[in-house]
Order: C-alpha cells, then structure tokens, then sequence
C-alpha cells in the first residue's frame, strides 16, 4: 500500500474481488489493510469488460499486489438473459426508484464470481474473501443481500476441504453509497482508477444506473467523482 | 427418449448436468421420463475433457435432446490444486479405502457445475437441475455430500429472482455404484456411450479411482460394463 508504515507482522490471506468499480476499490482498500491480499478479477462478457479489466489492473497497481489473477468466463454471455451480457437487451436510463430485479441482473452472476474466489482461496490457504457487495443502496440484485452471504458461508463450511475456515467478508453490505464514499476518501482509495459504467468504456455516460448511483454517492458525500462523463 | 411411448402431456423444463459419466447418465435417464429436459455440460481442462464432452453429446444424441449447452470453464485449471486440472500432479492409481479428500478433488468444482446450471434455468424458467452426484460410494468429494445440496438449494432460494422456484435434485445420492448400475440398467440407460476414467481418452485405464469405483459397480450388479479397458 502507498504510503503504509505499520510494523512488519504475520498477516492472513485474503482474496479480493476487485471488478474496478468504486465498491470493490473501497473493499480493496479495508482488505489490504488486514490480510496479504491475493486480488481476483473475472470478465464475463459483460459490455464494459476491458475497462473494467484495465480498473483492476491499475488498482491491482496501486496497492502494489503482485498476486493477482484475471479470468474469463464465457458461460455467461453464452446464457445471456441480462442488459449487460446480451446485446439485443438495451441498457436502460437510470430508474433508481424502479421496484424489482432489474434487466442488468445477470442471473446468479455472484455464485459464479465467489465460486472463483473460493476455488482460488482453497488453493492458496486463505482464510477470507472480500466482495464489495451493497444491499440498501443498490440495484437490487438478490445476490447482493445479507441473506445471499449468510447462505454462501454456509455453503463454504460444508462444500470444502474440512479446516478450511474460509468466510466471505461484506464491509460495505450495510452502508449506503455516501458512506461508502466518505469511508474510501478516508482510506485514499484510488476512485480516479475505477469504473462503474454500464455502458461505456470511454466516458461514463452517466445516465445508467450504475453511473445515477454512483453519482448520488458522491453528491450525497459533498465530494467531487474525479471520472470523467459524457 | 427411443422407445417412449407415454401420451403427450405439458411437462416442467428442468436443467441436468450430464459430465458424460455413468452416474450423470443415469440421473439424465431419470430427468428425461419427467421433465422436458435441457442438458449442460461444462468442460473445465480436466484431463479427459475431450473424451467427456463426446459423451455428453452421445447421451444428448440418444435421448434427442435438442436443447443443450457445453460451455468451457477456464479458471479451474488457471486455479490447479487437482491432479485433474494440474499437468503436474500425477492422477494416483486407486485406493478406495483411502481416507480424506483425494488429490482429485477439483476445489469447490460443483459450485461451478450449478452455478452455470441456476443460471441458465433462471433464463429457461425451468423448475430443477439434476445432478448425479452419490454421497456414500463416491470419492470422498465434499461437494457430494446432501448437506451441501442442502445449503446450494438455500442459496438459490436466497440468491436468485423471487418466484424463481428452482431445486436441485440429486435422485442418486444415496444409492450405492451396484445399486446405479441396477437402476440405470432398468431404465436403458446408454452406458455404453458413457466416460469416467480419469486419466486416458482412449481405453479407460481401470485403474483410477474412477475406473475402480465404476468397475465395481457392474461387479456388484452382476453386470458387464460395456466399455473397454486397457
């Protein structure tokens, strides 16, 4: 980490989902912190994947981690079903007000990402994996719930090699996007290297939901998104 | 299914994984009298991965099942851990008297195999995915074991859109190989179309962990298995 000065000790493994969007940046940012992070990033075909790729590697950069791993996935796009995996299914304007799942949800996408990570984390005998999932303030995705993890690290404990004392860590499950904001400007999270838009890899385009969310964090935090938009 | 002859009704869709391996076709034998199914076959850079996807379509070919997938899943082999995946781990002969996970276990591989199949039936709107995965005689793979389906079936409750109404269904789990040969022998199942050796595409070896578990089954049924071997 730039700038750390703490004393050297024996720290855990983590893996660390990291799409290049705010969240996962922010939950980079607390997971570097406590473990020796291991940084894990998957391209699902989605419409913004390379940007999305280019994100990760420069946070991956940032924090310097030396153990990271991208992969991709094709099975996702192969199903579809989903705005941002299908081309036929446009992207929506921004509704964040809409009631239910939205079109953008690419069905069970987190059990694919976290199946990775768990995959991973047997591997490499860590003991925690970070995903910067967020359930008030977000989209509304049912993978993103507390219930969703509750169900997954029980799926862990009895889907692994017995000792392998794997848990999910959500930080910001319960923070609302403003807080999410201020907690990373507090932590010197590398915003300016993310990405959230649904829709483009140049400019934000600021119309999506990703991007109405995003930029009510921000308004809601007084601070300036330093991304630029269309 | 050849030979069918039941009077035409409207059936519930269903998803099942068939790897092209006995117990996979056994189970698809099941789905097929009562759902109309969709069969999905994921290849993962296992060993045998060419030799199992034939099987899949052979099986798919038999039943005239039009509506299949197999997709490739590459990280499992970028991730390794298994004598499966990994090029530098020796597939050991077999020792089914062994204690423990063996060096086959692919980490959290299932969660990868459902995953894909909760994915493509939420797009499909089927109501199940069939697995053919056997707890007691199997190779001591976490992943097998009913109270892992158990919590997989509380992830999806949790994890997918409301009103998805999607189960898993593991019609073998507790059955023993000699008491799936029997079964999948009553149903016509094609075994002979089928693939479990762990380490050659060509002969099964008969001397895995596989060829030993499944040679073991038709010597428990009285049966000849209709493969052949080195």
């Amino acid at each position: 980490m730039r700038g750390g000065s703490e004393a050297p000790r024996v720290r855990s493994r983590a893996v660390v989902l990291v799409s290049g969007g705010m969240d996962s940046c922010v939950s980079a940012a607390i997971a570097v912190r406590q473990h020796e992070a291991a940084l894990l990033h998957v391209s699902y075909g989605q419409r913004t994947e390379g940007r999305e790729r280019a994100a990760f590697e420069a946070i991956a950069d940032h924090y310097a981690v030396e153990r990271r791993l991208a992969v991709r996935l094709d099975l996702l796009s192969a199903i579809g079903g989903s705005c941002l995996t299908d081309r036929a299914i446009e992207v929506p304007p921004a509704d964040l007000s809409r009631e239910g799942v939205p079109v953008s949800y690419v069905p069970f996408r987190n059990t694919h990402l976290l199946a990775a990570a768990v995959s991973w984390a047997e591997v490499l005998g860590a003991g925690a994996i970070y995903i910067g999932a967020v359930e008030e303030d977000s989209s509304g995705y049912p993978d993103c719930r507390r219930v969703y993890y509750d169900a997954f690290n029980r799926l862990i404990e009895v889907g692994t090699k017995p000792g392998a004392r794997l848990r999910i860590e959500t930080p910001l499950i319960d923070l609302g996007k403003a807080e999410i904001v201020r907690l990373g400007l507090d932590l010197a999270a590398p915003f300016d290297l993310t990405w959230s838009c649904y829709r483009s890899e140049e400019r934000a385009c600021g119309a999506c939901d990703s991007c109405a969310l995003r930029l009510r964090g921000f308004a809601g935090a007084g601070a300036t998104d330093p991304i630029r938009y269309a």
